[in-house]
């Protein structure tokens, strides 16, 4: 049978060099989350099906990878019911179970820390892969806006330690939505309709919005008052929007209250390097969000590398219904950083000397290059020991391009001499 | 529909505490093991079915969690043709496909380090799991007993690091097993058998070994020769058997001095804290050894800590045969060592500050709370941003079990007083 040598469709495998920046990322997240009392924790990759399929994942319930049964259970199985298992979408439904699970034992306020793998079984592309990571913070068991404004600090601030600076964060809040949808007279479906719609404001404009809208087969009379009062923000300042309510009672006056109190906090703060605004436009694909919801661009950059929101009714459907556990969340784009830092050739801060020690292949050279690797080797220092190569000009730029910034010959009785390779 | 809370069977969630000491684990071990020049790699956790279940995993094939196919593949499928991919069940294998895939950008020698989880669909039980990590560093390209050499020394020095000391590594070569065997007149599928008993000998003793033997349908004679060579090997030295074997001629002269090699030069090495041993009852289970194998204890355990050996024919498969690849590697095992450190209470040296501030619920609080916060971890602090509890002895019960070391009342326009938390 001929093996295939390259990594399933839309799975990747990292060399040396790209395996180090995801794993300095990994590291300056975790160390700077940490400074804002977040806490890792950790779920299997693996999950039962009825849990990733029991609503909660949206369009990505569809792309979960079913992990097929085994023995005598997929014997007994019709086509229709051969998976038992799956791999998780995404790390928020697996972080609802967790705290489900767990509740018993844990603090009345959790902020985790979840850095891990996540699968789809999207067709791959330029930049979407199969498996990739999913970086996430979320705050459990506070209803109020600190969760929020800390989890907006803590994103920002940790992307500060790439160089990343001049932020805008997004901010809207689906209650509001969901107001005018009701103010204008739809129901929960299509106002969920109308939102997919208004989610391409940034890309195909307020006369995009009002022919996308004009071919589908809701009332043209309430589509048009939606579009008023869209327009209406778009052209106004929030403030304005905020004193246009006062009179028309579009939507309750303490969501806008809510919203200044956040926009108004972050604003007030100084060297957060943050310019926060207002978007209606803002939707967010995932359905369970159920409060504010942010995005947070770079300057320079045009997508966004972080996002999240507040989700306060997932957990308690894990919890039978009985009870609602608050929870907010927000998410970086660690495919996306890697791959800036990928391309801007980033180097990682490494102060540790890495010295290649090259000797004969007989048993006295073999031992006086341990012997002289073990004390290098105490002193914190990477040694690589290898054979003299006939080429030794492309075995020293094979140690250059490992990031090795000193070399030296070993003879068994000689003290050695380190030469810079440069 | 009733959703279960727990993880699936044999998989595992990790509180903040215990990732906290697998992340400490892993970063120690990556730390160290990048001193001896290995560089860590990733490869996905989903591969291809074919190349899982290519022979080279032994009885890890059976336990493979497949993948079910997906859309119109799965409904041309039939029963015995369901799965298209599935889940590492070690991380050898995806190594050797690795090094296939990218041997053209790759240096001569190889020093690899992956941590990673694998998966296996086996009955669970107390220690054993379904998802687990496994830490491996594998040399690829070099066919000396250097790399050997290295591993040990890698593995050893880098388990110091826990405060594991005293290590008992035991040492044999498939190749000397296989010469006893055909010395005795087995055949390779004989010798296979006769290696699974021998495994046993630890637990049997000798006479063990005899009967199991006895029950067998393998030639009797054969087996008595086998069982003296065994049991001189066992009752005499090593430097022993080396004289006997001048005059005997059982196996060939080379491999026991490859053998002595290795052994002498760990022993001459002073401050290793490694004591080297010859054991022929080694076998290790996997299929794919072709030379030297090990396995390390820690005095006071019973278990190994660690283990690996040589394969120097598995990546030759995976180029189609036209090449053979030498190849050594070397498993530490992540599990028993987090077990282990878990089980002593151990605590990571942190020398960061943890600080909990606690403050009403009102505006003004809130940004008082948030500016305090921000000036100690441009300290490089950690701070917990909370309300104050009803019950405050609880909530700094609460802090303290998650690490913190000091609290403070944030009031706006005043200045906070932090006091230790013991």
């Amino acid at each position: 049978m001929k093996i295939l040598k390259t990594p399933p469709q839309g799975m990747r495998e990292f060399t040396a060099d790209q395996k180090a920046i995801r794993n300095y990322i990994q590291n300056v997240i975790l160390e700077h989350y940490q400074t804002f009392g977040f806490r890792q924790i950790e779920t299997p990759c693996v999950e039962n099906i009825d849990l990733l399929s029991s609503g909660q994942g949206g369009e990505n319930e569809k792309l979960i990878f079913k992990i097929l049964k085994r023995g005598d259970k997929l014997a007994k199985s019709n086509m229709d019911d051969l998976a038992d298992l799956g791999l998780r979408f995404d790390l928020t439904v697996p972080l609802a179970r967790f705290y489900a699970n767990n509740m018993g034992q844990l603090p009345k306020v959790n902020k985790f820390i979840q850095i891990g793998n996540v699968w789809r079984a999207e067709r791959p592309q330029k930049g979407r892969y199969r498996q990739f990571t999913q970086c996430d913070i979320d705050v459990i068991g506070d209803p109020t806006y600190l969760a929020e404004l800390e989890l907006i600090s803590a994103t920002t601030a940790t992307l500060k330690q790439f160089g990343l600076d001049g932020f805008e964060v997004k901010i809207n809040d689906r209650r509001l939505l969901m107001a005018i949808a009701n103010y204008c007279g739809f129901n929960e479906d299509q106002a969920a309709e109308v939102f997919i719609i208004l989610d391409k404001l940034d890309k195909i404009g307020i006369g995009g919005i009002k022919e996308e809208l004009a071919a589908t087969e809701l009332d043209q009379q309430q589509c048009d008052t939606f579009i008023e009062i869209v327009s209406s923000f778009t052209s106004h300042t929030f403030e304005d929007f905020i004193t246009a309510n006062e009179s028309q009672h579009i939507v309750p006056a303490e969501l806008l209250e809510d919203l200044k109190f956040v926009i108004d906090t972050i604003q007030k703060e100084t060297g957060s390097g943050i310019d926060i605004a207002f978007d209606l436009s803002l939707v967010r694909g995932m359905g369970y969000y159920t409060g504010m919801i942010f995005e947070v661009k770079v300057k320079g950059y045009s997508w966004s590398i972080a996002g999240g929101g507040r989700y306060d009714r997932m957990i308690g459907r894990f919890l039978g219904g009985k009870q609602q556990v608050p929870a907010c969340g927000f998410s970086i784009g660690f495919e996306r950083l890697a791959l800036i830092l990928e391309e801007q050739g980033f180097e990682i801060p490494d102060s540790r000397k890495r010295i290649a020690l090259l000797g004969n292949k007989d048993a006295d050279s073999i031992r006086a290059m341990r012997e002289h690797a073990a004390s290098l080797r105490a002193d914190g220092n990477t040694v690589l020991l290898d054979y003299k190569a006939k080429n030794l000009g492309k075995q020293l730029d094979d140690f250059k391009a490992m990031g090795y910034t000193a070399f030296a010959f070993v003879n068994p009785g000689e003290t050695i001499e380190l030469r810079d390779l440069n």
